[in-house]
C-alpha cells in the first residue's frame, strides 16, 4: 500500500469491531489480502493459458500487493463498478508489452473477483477452524472432566430436572464440530468463463477452468458460475451456521455466569470504565456480537443468487463486503469462543448448591415415575402439582411437605423418599451420551462432489 | 377437524400465497398434517419403548387427526406454550388406562414437536424433490434442443457476447441440481431426551432415541438436540438456497419474457383483471415471489440456533411457522418452476434478431482478438472503442464504420471480418460446455453421516 | 365461506403460532378479513366512482364474504396471481348487468388488494394499540408502585450499581408507547390508480382517488403508489419496532423470573407437559417468539420497495403473506405482553436480597467516587479493585476487607463506609426519572402529512 | 492516526466497495470519524458537568483524534469490548490530573459510544440528504421536461397501457422525498445516564442529559435509552426505506436502459475489461448493490431492540459495525442515484416506437371501454380477446385484425378506431399527476418530538 492510503479518513481499522479486530481472520479478509488474491488470480491465469515461465516469473515478480496503491484502486473502481478494471491496467503499465500481453488474457472481471473472493476463503478458512479445533479441544477437556458434574437443567428458564455439565460441554463441541464439518466441507470453487461465461475468448477450452483451478489452489468448477451462485450461498451458510452454534454457547456462558448464577465465569473477565469490581464475561459478549448479524449477511448473500442474465447489476456487487464482513464475524466468534473455553472457570460447587434452589421440586418429575405405579397417573399428579404449589409458596422443602401427606404412608418409606430427592441420583444417561459424544472426531473430508459420469 | 374449525375466521386458506396455494408441499404442511404426524410421534413412541402390540394398536387407532379439533388444541396451546400438550391430554381421554399410560411416556414436548417437525420435513421434501426433477428434466430437454441456438450474453444489462440458450438452460438446471443434492443430503433426525435430553425418564438408555427414529421413520440422532439445532438451520439453508436457485429462473425468464425482448414465453400466460390482451408470465412471477422471502426466514432459523439453556423461551417457539412457510415458498417456487419450464416457448428466431441489435457491437471482444497481434494490443482497443462509439452513436453497422478505417487495409479482407462479425460464429465453449452439464445427474445419496468409531 | 373451504387439509388454523393463536389480530387478519376487505374495496369504488344508491345497494349485499368460497378463490388465483380476478368474476355473476357493470369499473387488481391490505392493517391497529396501551397502562402502575424499589442494576450479564424495578419499568413503558406512536402515526392510504396508475380508465381525474379513500375509509394518496411502496415499508418498520420495543420487555421478565433470580413472575404460569411443578413464564415466551421473526419480515417488506415498472413480477406478491404475518406477530407479541405484564407479580424482598449478593461489590462506584477526592484517583481505584477481587475471592463482604486497609483511616468513619455501602442509598435519579417518563401520555395524533401548497 | 495504523493489513479502504467508495458518507463515517465524535462526546460532559473553561480548552486541545492510534485503540478495545475504555485512558494519560479529573467523569463507555454513534449519524445525515436533495432536483427537472413524454407502462413484464416518463419520474422523486422526510425527522438524541442509567453518578440530576445533548449538539433523551434502542432502529428503518426507495429507481434504469429497450441511458456508463464497446448503466449498478444489504442491516437493528438488563451482552455491541454500514450504503446509494439522474438520457423516440412494439394491443383496455357499452362488456371483451390472440400470433396490427369483424361495422368508424388505437391519447391523468407530484416540496420538520407535559 502506498503513501496514499494513509491519509485515508474512511479507513475501517476495526476500531468499532472488537469482535473481529486483531483476529487471523481479520488480517485475511483485509484489502490488502483481498489485493494479492486478485494479483495471484491474474498471475495463475497466464499460468494456465500456458505463458512461458521467464514471463510467468515477471508476471509474479510484479503482481505484488505492496506495489499498488489500494485507495487509489478503490476509487477508480467506481468508473466500471469493480477494482479489477483500474488493477488490470495498473499490473500491465508495470510491465513489458510481452508480460502485459497476458494479463487478464481472454477474462472478464468476475473471472478474477469470484477467483479471489474463493481465494481469500480457502485462506481464511483454515484460521476459523483452527479457532474451531482450539474450542472444541477445550471443550473435550471440560466435558470429560465434568462428565459427572451435577447441575440445573433449566428450560422456559426454570429449574427442570438435572443434567451435566459434561453434557452441556459435549453439546457445545459438536455444535462446533457441526460448524467445522460444513466450512470443511464447502467445495470452493475457481471462476473462469470470460466475458459471458462461454471461454470464447479463452480457446473454447472446456477443461481450461479445471486448469486454472489447479493453477490458482482451489477446487475446479463444474461450469462457469458467474451467475450460478451456489459456492457463495453455500459459504453464506455455512459461515451463518458457525456462527449459531457459536451463539448457542455464547449464550449459555452468560446465562451461567450472571451474578446470581455464578455457575460459570471467564478467566480473566473484562474490565469497566466505572465500576472497578466489575468482571464481565467479555469473550462470550464478543462471540455472542459476532454471531448476530450472520443470518442477515447470509440472507443478503442468499437473495444475490437471484442473479439475472450472464452478469447481474448489483447482485454480484453485494456479495463482496457481505462476504468480507461474515468471514470476519465468524472468525471473531470462533476466536472468542476458544479463548472463552480455553479460560472457562466451572463453579462445580454453584451448580451442585443451585440444585437445592428449589427445595427438591427439581425432582417431581422422578417423584411422579415413582409415585404414578402406586397411586395411578393422575392422583400422582394431583398430589405432586399440590405439594409443588405448597412448597413453592411456603418455601418448605418438598420433603417436609410431602412427609405429612397421609397418600404416600406405605408406598414410600422416608429412606426412599430422600433418595429419590436426591438430585445427583437423577441423572439419566447424561453421562453415557457424554461419552458417546466425545467419540465423535473432526471430520476433514470434503462433501463427496458433484460428478459428471 | 371437528366443526369447531370450521367457522374459524382467522384461518389461513392460502387466498394470500398464489404461490403456494394448491401445490403438494401446502396440503403437506397443513395443521392437519402437523397434527398427524403428531399423533405419529406419540405412537412411534409407545412402540419405540416396547409397548405391547394389542395397546400399540389401540394407540394407533385413537391417533387419527381427525378425531381432533385442530382449533381448540391452538388455542389450549396458549397456556403451556404448545401444542402437545393439550394434545396429550386429549388422546389419553380418548384410551383405556393402559393405553393412556403408554402415551407421551417419560417424553417432553419438544421431543414430540420437534420429531412431527422433521416428520413433515420428511413427508414434504419427496414432493417438492419431484418438482425439482421435474423442472430438471424441463431443463435437460430445453438445453439440449437449444445447444446450438444463439443468442446475446448479457451483463450489467447490456449485450456483450454471444451465448447460447442451451448454455443458459444447462446452467439453471445445474442450480435446480443444487438444490435438489442439498435437500436430498439433510439429515433430518428424530428427538428424544425427555425434560432436559438426559434420558433420565426414559430409561436412561442412550440408544433408545436410535430406536425411536427407526420407529418413526427418521433419522438417529447423534444427541438430544432440544437446543442443538443444527438441523433445523441445515433446513433452513437449503430451502433458501433451493429459493435462490429458483430465484435466477425466474429472474431471467421474467427478463427474456419482456415484451421488447420476447425471446422466451410462458406458454399460457396469466390473465389480467383489465387488460385483455395480456399474457403474464405468472409461473416465474409466481416462484419469484415465492424464493423473496427465503432469505429472511433462513436468518430467523439461523438466529434461533441460539437456544440457551435445555430449551429456550422464544428461540424455539418461533422456528414452528418460520419452518412451515419456507417448506411451502420452497415447495411453491419449485412447483411454478416446473410448471414454468415445461411450458416455456424458446423464440430462437428472436434471440438470433436480438444478436444483430447492436449492429456488430456484440462481436467487438472478437474483432479485439483478432486485431490485437497485428495492431497491437493499444491501438487495437483505440480503434475498435472509437468505432463502436462511431456506431453506437450513428446507428451505422460496425462492419460499415470498420470498412472506412485505412489502419485495416491489409490487415483484414472484407470476408474476414464479415466473418468475425458474425455472431453465430462466436459461441466459444457453450455447446460443449452444456453437453458437460448434461451428464451431471441427480445426485440422490446423503451427506455421509458423522459416526463415531 | 362454503363447505369447500372445510375440507381443506392445508389450511393454518394457528396450531403452530400460540404466539397469535386466539388474539384479535389473528381475526383481523385471517382469509376471511381479506376477502370482506376486498369486497369493500370493490364497493366502495362504485360508491366513489358515482354509482346510483340502488346500484350500490345491491352491490353490498352481494359483498358479503360468507357468499363466498375462500378456498376456492386461492386456487383460482393462482392462474393470474393474485385473488382480485376470480372474486370479481365471482361477485359480477351474482349481481343483475347494470350492478356488475359498476364491479371494478376502471380498476386493476392492484388498486383492489393494495386497498385491502391498508384496510386490513386499519382494522388491525386499533387491536393491536388496544393491548399496547393495556400494557402501557399496567407498567404505569407497576412503575409508580415501585418508584423507590432497589434492585440490581445489571450490565453484560453482571451487577454493576443499584437501580429501581420504576424506572425499569417506566422504560419499558417508553417503548410501548415509541411502538404506539409509530403505528398510530402511520398513514394507510388507498390505492386507484387504474392499469398502470394513469386512472386513463378511470376518468383521468386526479382528485379520485382522495374520494375513493373517504369512500373506503381510508388516509388519501399522494399519488398511485402501485410501484411507491412507502405505506407499505414504513407498516413492515412499525411493526419490526413494536415487535423489538416488546421484545426488551419479554427479555427482562425471562432473565429475572429465571428461578436463581425469581424478581419477578407471572400471575399464573404455563404447565409443563412433563414436570408437575414447572411454572413458566409463558406469555413473556411468547411475546418473545412472537418478535423474534418480525425484523425479517420487515427485511422482505423493506426489500419489495425495489418494484419495477409500473408492477413487479413478484416483489408485490412477495408482500402480502409477510404483512399479514408480521400484524399476526405484532398483535401476538401485544397480547401476551399485556398479559404478561397484568398479572406481573414483583418480588421486591428477592430484589433487595439479590442487592447484597455480591457483598458490597454493587457499591463500589459509589465508594470508588467518594474515595477518590481523598486518596487520588489512581490509587483510590487500585485500593478498591484490590479488594474487590479480594472479596470476590474469599466471599467476604466488601465492608470486612475494606475495613482492615489501613489507607482508610481517617478517611471513612466505619459509620460513613457503612453508609456508602447502603445499595438502597445509591438510586441516583431513578425515581425522578421514573416520574418524568409517567408524565408521558400515549400521542395519537398522526405524522404531518406531507402536503402540497 | 499514528503510523501504527499504516501496517495494518487488514484495514478496508474501500476496495470492495465502489458503492461508497469515496462518497461523503464515506469519510463521515470512517474510523477517524468515530473516533472524534468520541473525543468530542468526552469532551462536551466535562462541558456539561461544569468543568473551567480552561479545562475544557486543555481537553479541547488533547481531544483530537490525529493523537491518537486508532489501530492500537481498537486491539485494546477487545479486553473490555468497546474501544472508549483505552480512549479514556489514553486522552486522561496526556493531560494534566486536574482535566483528567473531568475525562469521564460519572459516565460509562455507553454513554459515550452512543453518543458517539448518533453525532456520527448527525454528521452524516446531511450529506446523504445532500444528494437525495440532488437527486430529487434532476428528477424535477426530468419529470417537468418530460411531462407528456408517452412511454409504455409495463405490468408483470408486459406492456400494459401507456404512460408518461414525466410521472414515472415524478413518482421516483415522491420516494426521494419519502426517504428525505425520514431521514430529516429522525430525533438523534444524546446518551447520558452513567452506569446503570440511573445518574447516580451524575449528580442524580434529571437534567444533566438535556444539558449534554445542548453541549454536544444533539436531540434531548427522554430518558437515558441504554436499553431502550428505538433511536438506534428508528435510524436503521430509516436507512433501509431510503435503500428502497433509491433501489426502485435502479430498478426502473437498469431495465429501460437494457439493450432491447433503450429508452434511457447514463450520460456516460462504465467500462468493461473486456469488451471495448460496453457502456454499462454503473451508477444505477452501484445505487442497486448499495440498496441490496440495508434491509439485512435493519434487520440485525432492530433484533439488538431486544436488549436484556441495563446493557446487553452482545446486541449493542452488534450496532456499530451494522450502523455504520447502513450509513455508507444509504449514502452510497444516494450518491450514485444523484449522479445517475444528473446525467440520464432520456430516448423520447425509443419511448415512441416502443408503444408501437405491439402493434396496437397496448390500447386494448381503451378499446374495450369504448366497446363495451356497444357491445356488452362480456362480448366486447371476448372479442378483444381474440383478436389479440390473433395478432400476437400473427404479427398482424390490431387494427388490421378488428377491421375485417363484423361486429365493428357500424360501431367504430375507421377514423375513430385509428384514435382509439393512438397509444399518446390514452395518458388519463399522468401529466396531471405529475404536476401534483411536483409541487410537493423537501419537507424539513422534524417529527414532533414526545413531550412531557
Amino acid at each position: 500500500m502506498s503513501s496514499a492510503d494513509h491519509d485515508h479518513r474512511g479507513a475501517d481499522l476495526g476500531l468499532l469491531a472488537p469482535a473481529w479486530a486483531g483476529t487471523p481472520a481479520e488480517e485475511a479478509t483485509g484489502d490488502a489480502a483481498f489485493l494479492q488474491a486478485m494479483l495471484d488470480a491474474e498471475t495463475a491465469l497466464s499460468r494456465a493459458l500456458g505463458a512461458p515461465e521467464e514471463v510467468s516469473a515477471r508476471l509474479r515478480g510484479a503482481a505484488r500487493a505492496g506495489r499498488f496503491d489500494v485507495r487509489d484502486l478503490a476509487l477508480r473502481a467506481r468508473a466500471g463498478g469493480n477494482p479489477v478494471i483500474p488493477l488490470v491496467a495498473d499490473l500491465r503499465a508495470g510491465l513489458d508489452d510481452e508480460a502485459a500481453g497476458w494479463v487478464h488474457r481472454g477474462a472478464t472481471s468476475q473471472d478474477i473477483l469470484d477467483t479471489t473472493v474463493m481465494l481469500v476463503a480457502s485462506r481464511t478458512r483454515p484460521l476459523i477452524l483452527a479457532d474451531l479445533d482450539a474450542a472444541a479441544d477445550h471443550l473435550a477437556v471440560l466435558a470429560a472432566a465434568h462428565r459427572d458434574t451435577a447441575m440445573p437443567g433449566r428450560t422456559l428458564t426454570q429449574h427442570a430436572v438435572p443434567t451435566t455439565f459434561g453434557l452441556k460441554a459435549a453439546g457445545w463441541r459438536s455444535l462446533v464440530l457441526d460448524a467445522r464439518d460444513r466450512l470443511a466441507a464447502l467445495r470452493l470453487p475457481a471462476q473462469l468463463g470470460g466475458a459471458a461465461g462461454t471461454l470464447a475468448a479463452l480457446g473454447a477450452d472446456p477443461d481450461l477452468p479445471a486448469r486454472y483451478a489447479r493453477a490458482v489452489g482451489l477446487d475446479a468448477p463444474d461450469l462457469p458460475w458467474h451467475v450460478l451462485r451456489t459456492p457463495v450461498a453455500d459459504l453464506g451458510g455455512a459461515l451463518a451456521l458457525t456462527g449459531g452454534a457459536l451463539a448457542k454457547i455464547a449464550a449459555d456462558v452468560l446465562l451461567l455466569a450472571r451474578t446470581e448464577t455464578a455457575e460459570l465465569s471467564e478467566g480473566r473477565g473484562g474490565a469497566s470504565s466505572a465500576m472497578p469490581h466489575k468482571s464481565n464475561p467479555v469473550h462470550a459478549t464478543l462471540a455472542a456480537a459476532a454471531a448476530r448479524p450472520l443470518p442477515a449477511l447470509a440472507a443478503t448473500l442468499f437473495a444475490s443468487m437471484a442473479a439475472e442474465d450472464e452478469r447481474p447489476a448489483g447482485a454480484w456487487h453485494a456479495e463482496w463486503q457481505a462476504l468480507r464482513e461474515a468471514l470476519r464475524l465468524a472468525g471473531g466468534a470462533g476466536h472468542h469462543t476458544a479463548a472463552a473455553t480455553a479460560g472457562l472457570q466451572v463453579h462445580a460447587d454453584r451448580m451442585r448448591a443451585d440444585l437445592d434452589l428449589t427445595a427438591g421440586l427439581i425432582s417431581s418429575e422422578r417423584l411422579l415415575a415413582a409415585l404414578a405405579p402406586r397411586l395411578g397417573a393422575g392422583p400422582a399428579r394431583d398430589l405432586l402439582a399440590t405439594a409443588a404449589r405448597h412448597a413453592g409458596g411456603t418455601g418448605l422443602p418438598l420433603a417436609d411437605v410431602l412427609a405429612g401427606r397421609p397418600e404416600l404412608n406405605g408406598v414410600l418409606t422416608a429412606d426412599a423418599l430422600r433418595e429419590l430427592l436426591d438430585p445427583t441420583g437423577y441423572l439419566g444417561a447424561a453421562p453415557a451420551l457424554t461419552d458417546r459424544a466425545l467419540r465423535r472426531t473432526g471430520r476433514t473430508s470434503r462433501t463427496p462432489r458433484t460428478r459428471t459420469p
